[in-house]
């Protein structure tokens, strides 16, 4: 079974936290120089563990393991949302660095924009042959705008061609990632076998009211759009327990009163509604109940509801055979301190999943915090997650 | 009984809506150079019509009557909101300046900054003794901050007496607005006779939870405080029809989640929340009610609500024997098309209610719009109002 050198990756995680620091994080936005000089960071670590390091058109960099296969891909992402934490995209790179110098025969990959300054997960779609030279045409900055093609080129990516992937040559995608939650925490465990990344189902629900004097108009005349949103989101509140599974969520996100003043009657309300689920089955049926309770909204209220679907995701499933290779290596490596669960939050993974088998691990979160400077792991809950990925890595190359 | 011109009282108010014409509405800022052209017109016609205008320090313009008592005191406002109605105000003033002209012992008068760009009620609170000169050191325009001292100094106000009122003088106030709601117009009525201003309560409520993320929190361990918010909204909707009074009105005008993202369950959600009544013990038992929903509330969730109060007005009741005149006046000149009502939207009369006894009449919205440059009324049911107000005046002058 290969030896990780966990003080090497736990050293090569803090060298990486010296570029952009912030506070105990790091401030890394995609294409920044800090994110640039993450990149050429991470290709002179690959180089000098004797990987093949290259960076693409989209900026993601790939060190290519220069013997025979099979071979694993190893990674996640190495840029950050604006001052966060540490480890959210890098612990999964750096891991990747790790099982290489142990002598296991995967790629290391840091795929770009994962935490969505310009798309969103640019460098896994652009891998996987699911972004297209439009799409690239049209991104922007979501915080200052600026065109993604004018941020390629001025961090020097412009022209230069986009790598895909090679056709048999990964056995499969392995990234390890911070949970960004509590449930490891709070349940005492060290370690998280994901089962698969949830499906996000996210709504627009547009109520239309009319706008008027909150003094001049009785309650009996009114079209309060706001209320309308109110009883129906109360509505959702009561009826998605029937119908969730163990594991569903859903969030009202953001919800917007026009014209938004005291002594106005809202004509207009706009609520940010998800759902989130690993499995279809559970999805149908939370949308099912969705669709019931804007129907019977309309039929009640006065304030017809629009619903419009915003994004509609599919849940990721990790690979069975994977995740098998990785429950054994971490009842190996830490016995009775682990559990198997869904991811809540999308990743890296869930694109790579659907050219390969795919399967992720998680490393507890302390206090759940993420994308926030001060999100951080226990560096023995590093080591182990580094350890149990590179155990299951060399499980499964042998299944 | 007084005759009232009106062909001359709808020719003035024509007039006065070229001052700051806006398509078909006007846009007369407090103390803008419209503003001040509207109050030198005002003036014009004071003496015009045989009264003592003076512009006080504020901008009041009060135009007195040279002759003897008792004295009617008459009016309203003359700036708009911004790009708003032509006669929200106007009517008030003009139709002081129609009974002036009818030979009726009124003083005519145009309270400064009815409409909050400032502070709202400057001039009438102004010339009833409740405002101080530290409240106008510290105002500034809601829109665009500009100090009010500067402002008085850029409209020539500056160093001007301020006119107060003068004990004895006046038998009573007398203002007639446009309703700004539809309840005349649904009940195909032409006249409101006010029975008193509401009471306006509003208040703040701030739901604490905890910032996490949509995906990696399951729906057990979340302190979702816009959640918390639409629990609390929904009891309100459902417990105030059952404390509330026959024209009692509550609003909730704005809510925000914070930080008002789609997969960030909210931290924190802000209410604003009002209610109006013209009963005091009506409004005592709504308050008491959201005082106990919100008691519920914190007992039941894990998100604390904070009420904090933004601000808590009076009811001011219109005078029996004012409204009896005017009620009297209806019947006569409108047999069977008037009634009487409480006003929903605060008024200059309910500051010089403190004073004197004070008395309203609406005048139709057409369909119910206000603050808004298509606001507009019948040319019959504006000269109706005038008859009605001046037949109103005269009999309670002979009371």
């Amino acid at each position: 079974m290969p030896q990780v050198d966990t003080a090497r990756f736990l050293a090569d995680l803090h060298e990486l936290r010296k570029i952009g620091t912030f506070k105990t994080g790091v401030h890394r936005p995609t294409y920044s120089p800090e994110d640039m000089e993450s990149r050429r960071w991470l290709m002179a670590k690959m180089q000098e563990i004797g990987l093949e390091p290259v960076m693409d058109g989209v900026g993601n960099v790939i060190g290519r393991h220069k013997g025979p296969g099979p071979h694993l891909l190893v990674g996640s992402h190495i840029e950050s949302q604006n001052e966060a934490g540490w480890l959210d995209g890098a612990l999964g790179v750096v891991a990747g660095l790790a099982l290489a110098r142990a002598g296991l025969p995967v790629d290391v990959a840091a795929w770009a924009d994962e935490e969505g300054h310009y798309g969103g997960f640019i460098g896994s779609r652009s891998f996987i042959g699911e972004l297209e030279e439009a799409e690239i045409d049209r991104l922007a900055n979501r915080y200052h705008g600026k065109p993604l093609r004018q941020a390629l080129r001025e961090a020097g990516l412009e022209g230069r061609p986009r790598i895909q992937w090679e056709k048999g040559r990964h056995k499969g995608f392995l990234e390890i990632h911070i949970e960004q939650g509590t449930q490891l925490e709070s349940a005492g465990l060290r370690v998280g076998v994901v089962t698969g990344i949830v499906a996000i189902r996210q709504w627009k629900l547009v109520f239309t009211g009319m706008q008027d004097h909150a003094g001049g108009t009785t309650m009996a005349e009114r079209r309060d759009a706001g209320l309308s949103a109110v009883r129906l989101l109360a509505e959702i509140d009561r009826n998605f327990p029937l119908v969730c599974g163990p594991r569903s969520t859903w969030t009202t996100g953001r919800m917007t009163l026009e014209p938004g003043a005291a002594s106005i009657i809202p004509g207009r309300a706009e609520v940010l509604f998800q759902l989130r689920d690993v499995e279809e089955p559970i999805i149908a049926r939370m949308e099912d109940r969705l669709r019931a309770l804007v129907q019977e909204s309309n039929r009640r209220e006065k304030c017809p509801c629009a619903l419009e679907a915003v994004s509609l995701s599919t849940p990721a499933l990790c690979d069975p055979t994977m995740q098998q290779a990785l429950c054994e290596a971490a009842e190996a490596k830490a016995p009775g301190a682990w559990q198997s669960m869904p991811s809540g939050a999308g990743h890296d993974a869930q694109y790579l999943a659907r050219i390969m088998p795919a399967a992720m691990l998680f490393t507890p979160s302390i206090g759940g915090i993420s994308h926030h400077w001060a999100e951080d792991t226990k560096e023995e809950d590093l080591a182990l997650g580094a350890e149990v990925l590179a155990e299951g890595a060399a499980r499964y190359l042998a299944a």
